[in-house]
């Protein structure tokens, strides 16, 4: 076998393995590099995403809301239960089935298209005579040629300083999904979407959860009025949620954690938890690049330097991903991952950065896309606003679930819409209407003139739009 | 006060109320007549789809899968039960709880949008000076005048000839919603969108149904690939499923219905049931109307017949929903009214027949837009297709619920979406995207370059789109 590839993909996360698997469409020759191990030492593709973040985080979501909805809201649909108990070693074992899962299908498809998967890391190893040589560390050990790398190594958990993740104490994203018994009092500094869910989880399954949030307004990338909606359902089902606040130094026994921490007021308070989980955002992953050797340029906050076109400083070699400036979602890795790949094979890829949904899988669900209202009273944009909430609608009823809202923000001009927000029942499916709106730089009037099927969750969004024009039927 | 209206609407359904309350908007003076009544006597505007529809239908579908959920696969996540059972005057007081918070928000955006609503029948009295008298018996009796007339008197459950609903053993999709005990046996002629979802809710509560269906394919009107699907899954459900059946004479005692029917290998057979659901399809409603009083046209199957803009024979006269041509869908009914509205206020409304999305909320869910695959071939329209099985999708994975597949069909030479079609989890809800597509007359390739977030099952949309030109990514 040859070790010369058109491309080598450094990481098989959302935003690796996708590109690998175009490229590979197109006719190039790939190879693909990925350190994860699962638990017997094994491949593990997938990324932070299919491991430790989106896929796992949705299995326990699911699992934890359903004994929730068991425990506390099948008695008003007239399910009587008796006993019940959580087995958490089961449910966690249903999570790892599912992380597993994709893991598989990954590899599957890196077969199905010819893309080869070699296992460890890969590290820029100098220039070939017709690109990078690129050494694989690990069980696959190797040495390759590529004419083109893309690096998608990803990111990692920011730690605090002097409090190293032990995984067992004090967790990151990764420890979150893996805690053995529900602890009783749960910390959770940062109110991130990582946070939130991860919160949210242990919270149904029974934790006293307090989150503790250095910013003075809670959610503040979040369109205000989703996040004071979003405040007010989380405080009432049970997550204790302090803004603005300064942690002091945190110390932990064999038994617990304590985190001094300052409120808002400047009082001294004390949080002392069983567990505490750490999300106060990620930082890019280059461990074991070797970008130095190749000078591979890195921002001044570690990201790989790249142009709009994911092209690094040097010739051929592109990154994707969380590794690279904008959000840190895996959908938008995904979309440069197929761009770079397409690019490489000579068509135009493209990423619209406008239209990047985003999506907290708390219950409400928030999701949104474009710009929230507090971004256009900043860039002085004259626009319209149109809600509607879910407690008019027929849908969310017989659901059982009207929490929250849809908001729609229009151009006050030409009525093109600029941001869709809502927290509710299914937002985060809800919200690929208004992305494919916002693709066609469609108007409110568009979504509101759209025949939307009766009773459905998506009727609030057409609702919504007409609101916009104060012309709301069922509202 | 005054009884001259520039509008009168007879019938508060979908179309009725919704004309009503756009023509109220367009500062217009509107009255609504509606006869329904709920247990007390009281009006219960909604229509069919509100009292015995749409509405509970749904809420009565959601408590049964949550019993279903409970009883059979919340094991799988780590949630044991001991001992479900079913309190089902609870859960049918739940969905007359969801029907008359409907009733009280109709009534309510009556009064906001200053509706003079009248409880009772609405008729034709003759020629007025400047339009029609409208005549109300009933609770609210009253001579009106109306300068418009919109009548959205909807439909009704078509019977079985010489086998009258008594709604205790021979049910329509009312009786259906108000059984008093599950029953053992529960026969249901006619696999139509009402006794699949009827049968479903029945099944799940722990009936043995039996569904016998005149035509020889399952499903006709949707695309055959979801089709057999759907036969597949509700068989492996326990729903019994015959298609291509001659029903014979039926007979009932105090006890038991003896339903005789010939199978499609032309032998003879017999069902015995407890109950027995009549969905063979619904007739145009036009009771108590006296549309020969005026000469109200009505086409040779009862329908009121209108032009595309639904206009009858008399001047100022329009018909909306179900009364008229057209598919019996509440949406279809709710755009109709808000263009006849906007139609009388001097405005161009305007329904689109091509983008008019259908569902089934069985489970899983079925929904679809635009042409399925047969009548592409019909047609002879050169098309491509593309498919992706909820299976490879990680949010269904995470879910718990990988059954069924979305499918694109787009023109061979264009690439124009011609249809989408969904069977699976939240069909109802992903449909809305494509929709919007079709509004657009976009292509599949759009829906493949739109960023769709991960993990949803809308990614599966994208997937299908990709699957078009033969680039699925993750299958």
């Amino acid at each position: 076998m040859s070790n010369k590839f058109d491309v080598v993909v450094i990481g098989a996360g959302p935003g690796g393995y996708i590109a690998a698997i175009r490229a590979a469409q197109l006719g190039l020759s790939v190879a693909c590099i990925d350190a994860w191990e699962d638990v017997k030492g094994g491949p593990a593709p997938g990324g932070t995403c299919t491991n430790v973040g989106c896929i796992p985080s949705k299995a326990l979501l699911q699992s934890s809301e359903n004994f929730e909805q068991v425990s506390h809201h099948f008695d008003d649909h007239g399910i009587e239960v008796k006993g019940v108990s959580l087995k958490l070693d089961k449910m966690i074992g249903r999570k790892d089935t599912v992380v597993k899962q994709n893991n598989d299908g990954i590899l599957y498809l890196f077969k199905k298209n010819k893309v080869k998967f070699f296992h460890g890391v890969g590290s820029f190893d100098g220039k070939a005579e017709d690109g990078w040589k690129v050494k694989v560390s690990g069980p696959s050990s190797e040495d390759l040629v590529a004419r083109h790398v893309v690096v998608a190594t990803g990111s990692a958990a920011r730690e605090l300083p002097g409090l190293p993740f032990d995984e067992k104490q004090i967790l990151s994203n990764d420890g979150a999904l893996n805690i053995g018994s529900v602890p009783k009092r749960l910390g959770v500094i940062g109110a991130g979407v990582i946070g939130l869910e991860m919160g949210s989880v242990w919270r149904r399954l029974g934790a006293e959860v307090t989150v503790l949030e250095a910013m003075p307004e809670f959610l503040g990338a979040v369109d205000q009025q989703v996040a004071k909606e979003a405040l007010k359902v989380f405080t009432k089902q049970g997550l204790k949620i302090q803004t603005g606040v300064k942690i002091g130094e945190i110390t932990k026994t064999a038994r617990q954690i304590t985190v001094p921490w300052t409120d808002d007021q400047g009082k001294e308070q004390k949080l002392v938890v069983d567990k505490l989980i750490v999300s106060i955002g990620r930082i890019p992953y280059t461990g074991g690049l070797d970008a130095n050797k190749v000078e591979l340029k890195l921002d001044d906050r570690g990201f790989i330097a790249v142009d709009d076109q994911c092209r690094t400083n040097l010739p051929n070699v592109w990154a994707v991903g969380d590794v690279v400036r904008g959000p840190m979602l895996a959908h938008k890795a995904e979309e440069e991952g197929v761009a770079v790949a397409e690019r490489i094979a000579g068509q135009h890829g493209h990423v619209n950065f406008d239209t990047i949904p985003w999506v907290i899988y708390t219950s409400p669900e928030i999701a949104w896309v474009g710009k929230t209202e507090q971004q256009l009273k900043a860039d002085g944009r004259e626009y319209r606003s149109g809600s509607f909430p879910f407690m008019a609608n027929g849908r969310a009823r017989a659901l059982g679930d009207t929490t929250g809202f849809v908001k729609v923000l229009a151009d006050a001009k030409t009525d093109e819409v600029l941001g869709v927000h809502v927290i509710g029942p299914m937002a985060s499916e809800l919200i690929a209407e208004a992305v494919t709106i916002m693709e066609f730089k469609g108007a409110s009037e568009d979504i509101a003139r759209i025949c939307h099927a009766h009773p459905t969750l998506s009727e609030a969004m057409k609702e919504a739009a007409l609101a916009v024009d104060k012309r709301a039927l069922n509202f």
